[in-house]
């Protein structure tokens, strides 16, 4: 199968990156040559090394089936120390890598963009350690999320966030994204749950940085650098997560509301009343809840109009009695005071697991028959849903061919926004671009992962070739330094040179 | 008053730190001149530039009067802007510089050690805005604790941490040194709550990284490098704080146990059984509880012999009622299983406060009329109260000359280990070190905090010219470089230097 014949095959857009984006342009490297393939396969045994075309295809598309890159080569190491024998060939044959981990990223990121070598953590998938004492686990970056649960829930632990991708995603790829996911207001960010990383850098550097202390304030906190960079300063091999007390019970509130006012209102209330229970608020617009309902067929339980805001509350605690009481007072409190038009509760899983899917399936249903503009954005709460509002305005003239929709985490201000329309038109995504990057800058925000336009890398770790390059960067580059490219990333001196300032040259 | 004087009036040890350390050697700095001071003077107004050595002595000692420097200058900026300023004039004229927050260290970090310029944060005490609905405070780094958090109080909200030295501690001290405090285990560390900081650089740039938003994922996280770096790569001007919900209710139970590995059981059960509302697990040996009684007068409710342990058990949360339910079947269940041999429970105010009283006021009374050596540690659990055992056996040779006592947040593995004499005592001096820094690193170990000999800086904003040098750090720098001292704080790429590697040169 050719690169052309897959991108037909696996790609909606049916064509490939390079022919998408006509203004990146490859880097300065090296073609992937047989003397390159017999000095991997010198170190990896042949399963761990892929060349045959069918065998990359899933590795050069990614989940939304939306980009599709030339990769000619797959490598799968099981250690550290294999992948760091791949990164010192790579680095001297100056070939550029795409490392990949669930490959399950919304953005773009986890596939590569022209031939970049493939480094998949998908082996390294061993549960080093969980102390039930500490509550901590140490484990490989390949691990898939769901696994290391699995793993911790015998022990009474959980892992301190939550994602749609659990099933696929790896802990590796969490951490250089740093995935915030359905939890992020109760357990915190992956700032505040990573106790140790281990990377490798672009010449094959091993960095170990495992930590397993809760409290660790040795020396400079250069783990932190790692989480969320994206693999650009280097590929994330093993860590250290910290796990809270995996929760006795949960209940759920499923809310329609009225206004985004009310949804903001509903929030504060739920912080305020549900206090230490409160695990997860999310919101979504009547939009994103009748795609789901339209294209997946599952059944919203409360009236859905043109104008309504739906909310779901989540509380996880220790003691059923108290965690019900507890959410029914809120809810009751939430409509004496008119800010929800309607509601119900559940805490039996299968109930909850069918109310989630109302929010965890939005971005599959959207991008179902539907071609999707996608942005991840943080903003001010205040602003929030003004994001979608705006762009509505903006893209009006587009009339049914341009849809926007908004969901997201509101209680850590992070909102998905969406355009769909039934093709790819470049008069839209003109109409959309720089216009969604330059007003989320305007009011505060920050954009977190960007798609197709640009390429911005997420959800797995990146050392890529291509550019952060977005206008709503612009203010933030101009304090870290330049973008990051492979260029800039093989040497430890030129990955500095961007953290700080431009009067650092390499001896 | 001359230095010496001010030593002796201040200090315990009474007499100079370069004198207790004399392989401590002054770095080639330029000397204060008229000059110096006069430019100073022109930036500054009179009541910020303090000369006369009446006003200088008590920044020239810290808390414990323990070490005395010779500082002959003190400035103190109201903005980041005159901060800069004050920057630029040090580094032009290779000024040493020692910033100093509340002086609320207790390893001798806050002082100068010889003459450097004391820059002191504490004119820079504005809150900027507090958000609400975000749960979020911005303030400039010279904001006392209990300042902000009196702030917080009518808006609902409370700082994610507290410290015994919460009435002149300074916010910027705290995210320098990174202090974990009373409430780690519920709230999370400094990097999970430190959300923005504005940092200003040995040459007086600043560094802008005010985020206010939970999530945060755009470019490097490099305000997480200034957390805990004690200033040695800038100092911190202004930040911005993630803010929890205030609890409404707080209920504390004393406990005493026959061993430490009771205490260990205990906590575990704590973990389990009080769950999302455990706000504090503090634990305190006989010695310690001991010396309070004796040297403050402060009964202990519980029956005290000489192999008692006690631990304090804080819960908050939102509802009195399941909150005090659930403490009492926790001290219930560690009755019945026998981990606990007595305990009291109490949620008013007064009653707490008194029974804190045990626990915070340690230090106070450990160093009251005794010399103390004083060790910051953090340790696998399993081996937290083998330091004090290990240490006592050591130490057994000096009979009663050598005190051994042991206490800390058993929630986040720090231990703080004493030694109390009745005198500073060379021999023993060296009895006790290098071996407690080699026993900790040897069971995995970290030591947080040095006192006395290295004078390792710790509770504020270093630009100091003391290296970090005993041999627990020693594998540490391995990884991340040589030494922190002055010289190589006058450029960035030196100090980027010591983050990664040693490739690296200034233009």
């Amino acid at each position: 199968m050719s690169f052309r014949q897959a991108a037909r095959k696996f790609s909606s857009a049916g064509f490939l990156t390079s022919e998408r984006y006509p203004s990146l342009k490859r880097g300065p490297f090296s073609r992937l040559s047989d003397a390159h393939v017999a000095a991997f396969q010198k170190i990896l045994s042949s399963d761990q090394v892929l060349t045959d075309p069918d065998d990359l295809a899933p590795y050069n598309v990614d989940w939304l089936k939306t980009v599709c890159g030339q990769s000619r080569i797959v490598l799968r190491p099981r250690t550290t120390e294999e992948l760091s024998a791949v990164m010192r060939i790579c680095t001297e044959h100056r070939l550029a890598v795409c490392p990949q981990g669930g490959n399950t990223g919304l953005v773009g990121g986890s596939v590569p963009v022209f031939d970049e070598v493939i480094i998949s953590t998908s082996l390294m998938n061993k549960i080093n350690h969980i102390d039930p004492i500490a509550g901590t686990a140490s484990c490989q970056a390949g691990v898939v999320l769901e696994k290391l649960e699995s793993a911790l829930e015998p022990e009474g632990l959980m892992i301190p966030y939550d994602l749609g991708a659990r099933g696929s995603c790896q802990i590796g790829g969490n951490i250089s994204t740093c995935a915030g996911g359905l939890r992020l207001l109760r357990y915190g960010s992956m700032q505040a749950n990573t106790l140790g990383v281990e990377a490798v850098l672009a010449d094959g550097t091993i960095l170990n940085m495992m930590n397993s202390l809760k409290k660790d304030n040795t020396g400079y906190h250069l783990r932190q650098l790692f989480i969320g960079s994206e693999g650009t300063l280097g590929i994330v091999t093993q860590a250290v997560i910290q796990c809270p007390i995996r929760p006795k019970s949960t209940n759920l509130a499923f809310l329609s509301l009225n206004s985004f006012k009310d949804v903001l209102s509903t929030f504060v209330l739920a912080k305020r009343s549900l206090s230490e229970t409160l695990s997860s608020c999310e919101m979504m617009d009547s939009a994103c809840v009748t795609s789901v309902e339209e294209k997946l067929g599952i059944k919203c339980p409360l009236e859905n109009s043109a104008d309504s805001f739906f909310m779901i509350v989540e509380t996880q605690g220790s003691r059923e009695d108290h965690d019900a009481e507890k959410m029914s007072n809120f809810v009751q409190e939430a409509m004496a005071k008119e800010l929800v038009v309607d509601g119900i509760t559940a805490n039996e899983p299968s109930r909850m697991a069918n109310l989630w899917q109302l929010r965890e399936r939005i971005t599959e249903s959207l991008s179902k028959d539907d071609y999707i503009f996608k942005y991840d954005i943080t903003l001010p709460l205040a602003k929030f849903y003004e994001a979608v509002e705006v762009l509505r305005r903006e893209l009006a003239p587009f009339g049914n061919e341009a849809k926007v929709t908004g969901f997201g985490h509101i209680g850590d201000g992070n909102l998905h926004l969406n355009v769909t329309a039934s093709q790819y038109s470049e008069k839209l995504a003109k109409a959309i671009e720089p216009f969604v990057f330059e007003w989320t800058a305007g009011v505060g925000g920050e954009h977190l992962g960007r798609t197709r336009h640009g390429l911005q890398e997420s959800q797995v770790p990146q050392v890529r070739q291509v550019p952060r390059g977005d206008r709503a960067h612009a203010k933030h580059q101009e304090l870290h330094g330049p973008a990051r490219d492979i260029e800039s990333l093989q040497s430890p001196s030129a990955i500095l040179k961007m953290i700080i300032g431009a009067d650092i040259v390499q001896r």
